[in-house]
């Protein structure tokens, strides 16, 4: 057992701790600025553009991508210190670094099962940070945390698939840039329970497709990471060649896709609930109330401890099960995948409610990331099915050990 | 010790929970659609002077005020019910009913320390529905939960008086109705304490003053309130007899506006718990995962019991607290309400957090009324002071008693 | 709506706070002392017989008892802040004003069903304390908190019923004072699911009663309740007029002795989450580290404060529910006597744990109460139907409201 | 980063684990009987001695010691999941393996610190398992998490120590093997604050040593960890070699005692956790209430997730600090150490809490190893200082970092 980073690792952490604080944390108030002046409120800052550029001149591009014939090659666990540090700066430093959901997931779906024209068409732009795509998976009108509830169609005609259904939750689909969804619907509904399900790749500009609204959490419109998208497919037709894969495999793909965003997700929770920290000591070091620094009472000096002790732990179960998806695979580290996301998510919560409780009245505002921060982690207990339908899980198998 | 209402509670009780199911939850998608119609986002959209209209025919109008030659003339003990309902539609009933915080507190400054040509200028349209107010106390520099921390200047200058100063989360000022501000500062700095600081009464369109941005609240605007303003007061000169009171009597005041303050903010959150419960049971009624209702899932059973538990404790401290005011004043009350202020947040958070959960990702969204409920009870453990100044302070008094 | 005491209780109020303070409190170090010396770690020690002596010459006996042919004839309400009172010494106070459980219950049952025959040869003697009795429900094999798991047998056989079973958790039964027992029984398991049961009286030393052992409570024996007893009914005969009102009601019989007996737990561990508070405070106001007290410690203040928000809100819901009990009945009040049950015990479990932890070490040990009393509030969280049980019923009531 | 254990722990892991199936948890109820049929509650029953030879034979002895001379000479990190799985039985493993606390402790201070006389006379017999030994530092009347605080007197005179002072808390001193105490003094108060302090070996039979009582914890003796004692010390004369080190070196030496004995109770504690979540896995499978297995129901799934969740992410901080202290040293990892300290007890108490609420009353009686395992935790929260003195200084270390 050893808990040290290898050389690259190492390497990797430096440059992007430098990439940073030389470039990410002094272009957040102008990505701000920038923002507000936009006419399109979807639309992408310049800022943006200009941080991609450093951070793949830095050799800080498409980290994420375990396969080299794409990326950067890294196994989880190299990835994930690097996750984490991206996380502190959520609404820059992962599209900075091509590393944004949901464009990583999907380009793993496509590096691993698209096909070379596919790869083609889609991935080698998508590598590129010259487009950005959505995946469509969740549905308003069912539990979409149990597969076999969806109820979007696709289905062949002739030539081609006609897919028929409801999604949101299409995270990135209000950017403009935003040109091929991935689209999770069923083929074969009366199949065994995971052969039902196929992924198709839906270009946005294909007739029939209208992207309604975007959906608000709590009351942010998430802009910087192109929105929350309602979507409709109306007898929306596209060549059968746009097809992932192979009919009946939508679920496989998807629970590929799953372990991998789990870890990033919660990985840059992790970054946040770090930076989140870092602001309560920092303002609680400069505020005085009734004579005092807030930094000297009691009170806040428990939050900080218990912050600190809450980030550690989790931080290392992430770890841990990026070691497990690195040496047993995905399947092998299902409990652990499971107990991050649930562990994560609330651990971030609490850390950034008590920042926020420390700035008062400024915590809650526009005027530090921290509500909008809090905002991300609320909404991972949701996001990938809930914490209730993950804990009932581990909860059976961990009774199956003992009996 | 008895817990029934008195007759002139339990009818208005009735008249007010017909009046919410009749006109308020009906106005609600009104509402939305008539916001989202407006050319300006901070402007009251038509629903609302209907539901005003309607209120104060069925004899539901200013309940909140107790001096009886202004208002309704009932106890806190009476009021709180009342409150607690129109907490359950908290962007339109507390409005439709000339309820809204902060006129309230205003309008009680004004019923109890006016001068008769004040309430003839200022009360007597508040009164009528026609114009809003704001309350500019809070500072952005300042820990504000500490009086004697309050910057803002209002010096004496031949006939009038002289306001210098920046404060924000004055609440309601972004509302264009809003056409009068009474402005907490310091008219003696070197007077003892609690002498130090007067209340005047600033009309918006002063010169010097200068409504500069709406603060947010976890990305809300909160504009169905009237948004959350900051304002500049430079070199802002208005006549002498603006003053409230005598000088010096500022903090005497705040402190009298406070505690019935208290007990509306928490008796609407216990509206808005009882909202966010029915919704949850609602949700769980209807939705089906993995082939049952959610209600069947013992850990949802497990947040419905717990939320009643925990709604119905905090209710009845409120009631008390509101009765220990009535029969033994505010200061009599110091230590329940406080503790409201500490208990009623977070019990509220809690049950909304829940309902939330319940309602999956439709839950942070604009979909259901649950994200923006829940912002504005996290909001509360900061607003008014934070919780950990009201704890420290209970906590004294705790003390005492045993030493 | 009023929170005032009625004459008669603060009357009884202010009577028995000076009891306690004038020969409870000072008899507690004699009863540990008293009790040491005893060669039976089960008898009870002479200060006992003393303290009862004196709650009955100064009008506090048999408080309890609402049927004033037998009793003081007080309302649960009234009743309610007496029993409060005597929860700050819960070894001696109860007992002295004969107020004690498992008898109170039994007396509530022998006055409300019990035959002229039985009140004569068991309650009378129970009403002047000259004996105590057990009541015997709960059984090791089953879950008893589902009335029809019961396994024991009461049989008709001839001019008398036979019982075989073994029951656990029979409080009071190991005092050597205990003549009487109160056994639940099937007497039909064919009947329909609420009427299979009876209760039936059995004197302690009736041929094939067997008295086992004592079970613990976190290392407490609880002699000086009379411990919990595991006790075996192996053909046990006694004579028909033994069986209380008639074959069948066993089940009804319970659920009306549950009530009453749910408030006057709740309403003691609210005394003893009291005392508590009071301890911790003396404490950190003497004790003094890293150069001051405890006291001025702000994790210490906020246990302080939370502990009386917590104490208060668990008050008044105890209050409510008996005063819903006396004025709409047991069933009415159904769903606050579930709410109490879990809300008492985990507030008085929470507060007790932190007066332990301000007093370190001592906190643990036998140098406090406080252990003893966190034993016994923990406890009650399983005691007559574990909290989930309660919890789940409340919800399913509470998702009924909706649907 | 790498999480597999070497080889060394492997080997040592599967032999334990071995034992613990063959041996320990069969000698549980044995010991049980054996406790109950010792004339003298402190004596140790004949199982522990057949349990140490064996695992003496089976090479699992002294494993705790990292000094080779001594020892097995494992580090911190090899050890620790050894330690774990003895605190699945923790009255008997540790013992039987020799490596129980305090013993652990006061064998590293006489390796490191003592003098070869002092090594020969108590640690061989120590290393033997032939004595038992106690540590004597807490005082009834201080804060002891304040060593500056610390009253007991070690005065030099002539060729001897004179010993004077009041310790509570001395565990093991009450097990009639215990032959020698450590005694924490201060030898010079008049010296800079952490050069005070001297430690001294005091046999138990010096005249003037008074063992007086054995402390409870809620209400168990801890018999069979040889008690807590209060140990008046009263002009007891020692020769001057029996001093540890030098004068003036008591504090350092309590620092370094600290870090491996913290490591252990925390390792110690998982094990607890572990084997609580066990029972309950077990007890819910087979316990049916309404019907149906207690494992059905969603309240009881989540706290088994929960309790898995939160035991991966305490387990891995502690093997982390573990490593770090091997690594950079005791100082070095501070805060880590700071961290488990506070945030084990807490996650075993909250598991253990739950495996007993699954258990009913079963649950809170010594039916099962469970309310002992609880208590332990809950007085973790104190020993070694309590919680709140960790938080606080590990939050100021972590607001250096950032100021």
């Amino acid at each position: 057992m050893d808990f040290t980073f290898d050389a690259r690792t190492a390497d990797l952490h430096e440059k992007l701790t430098d990439f940073m604080q030389e470039e990410v944390y002094p272009a957040e108030p102008r990505f701000e600025d920038e923002m507000a002046a936009l006419d399109n409120p979807w639309a992408r800052p310049p800022v943006i553009e200009a941080l991609k550029a450093s951070a793949r001149d830095r050799g800080l591009w498409n980290l994420f991508l375990p396969d080299d014939r794409f990326g950067a090659g890294l196994t989880n666990l190299q990835y994930a210190p690097l996750a984490e540090i991206t996380g502190r700066s959520p609404h820059l430093a992962p599209e900075a670094l091509n590393c944004a959901a949901p464009d990583t997931g999907n380009m793993e779906v496509l590096s691993a099962f698209g096909s070379p024209e596919q790869q083609d068409r889609w991935l080698k732009p998508l590598l590129e940070g010259q487009i950005r795509s959505a995946f469509c998976m969740t549905e308003p009108d069912v539990a979409s945390s149990d597969a076999t509830n969806i109820a979007t169609r696709i289905e062949r005609d002739g030539d081609g698939y006609v897919v028929n259904g409801r999604k949101w939750w299409s995270s990135g689909a209000m950017n403009p840039n935003c040109t091929i969804f991935i689209v999770m619907g069923k083929s074969d509904p009366g199949a065994e329970r995971h052969r039902q399900q196929s992924m198709i790749l839906v270009p946005r500009d294909t007739p029939g497709v209208t992207v309604k609204r975007g959906m608000h959490v709590f009351g942010y419109t998430d802009a910087s990471h192109g929105g929350h998208a309602e979507v409709e497919f109306t007898d929306v037709r596209v060549p059968a060649d746009h097809l992932i894969a192979e009919e009946g495999s939508g679920f496989a793909i998807a629970q590929a896709r799953l372990g991998p965003g789990r870890i990033h997700h919660c990985m840059r929770l992790i970054g946040a609930a770090e930076r989140a920290l870092q602001l309560m000591c920092e303002r609680v070091s400069e505020r005085v109330a009734f004579g005092r620094p807030l930094a000297e009472q009691g009170v806040v000096r428990d939050w900080i401890a218990e912050s600190r002790v809450r980030i550690e732990q989790a931080r290392l179960l992430v770890l841990k099960t990026a070691w497990l998806m690195d040496t047993v695979g995905n399947k092998g580290a299902h409990t652990e995948i499971q107990a991050i996301k649930i562990a994560v998510p609330q651990m971030a919560e609490w850390v950034i409610d008590k920042a926020i409780q420390a700035h008062g009245a400024a915590g809650v505002s526009q005027d530090t990331p921290l509500a909008a921060l809090w905002a991300s982690a609320r909404t991972l207990r949701l996001a990938d099915g809930p914490d209730e339908v993950h804990r009932a899980s581990l909860a059976k198998r961990e009774l199956r050990k003992y009996s």
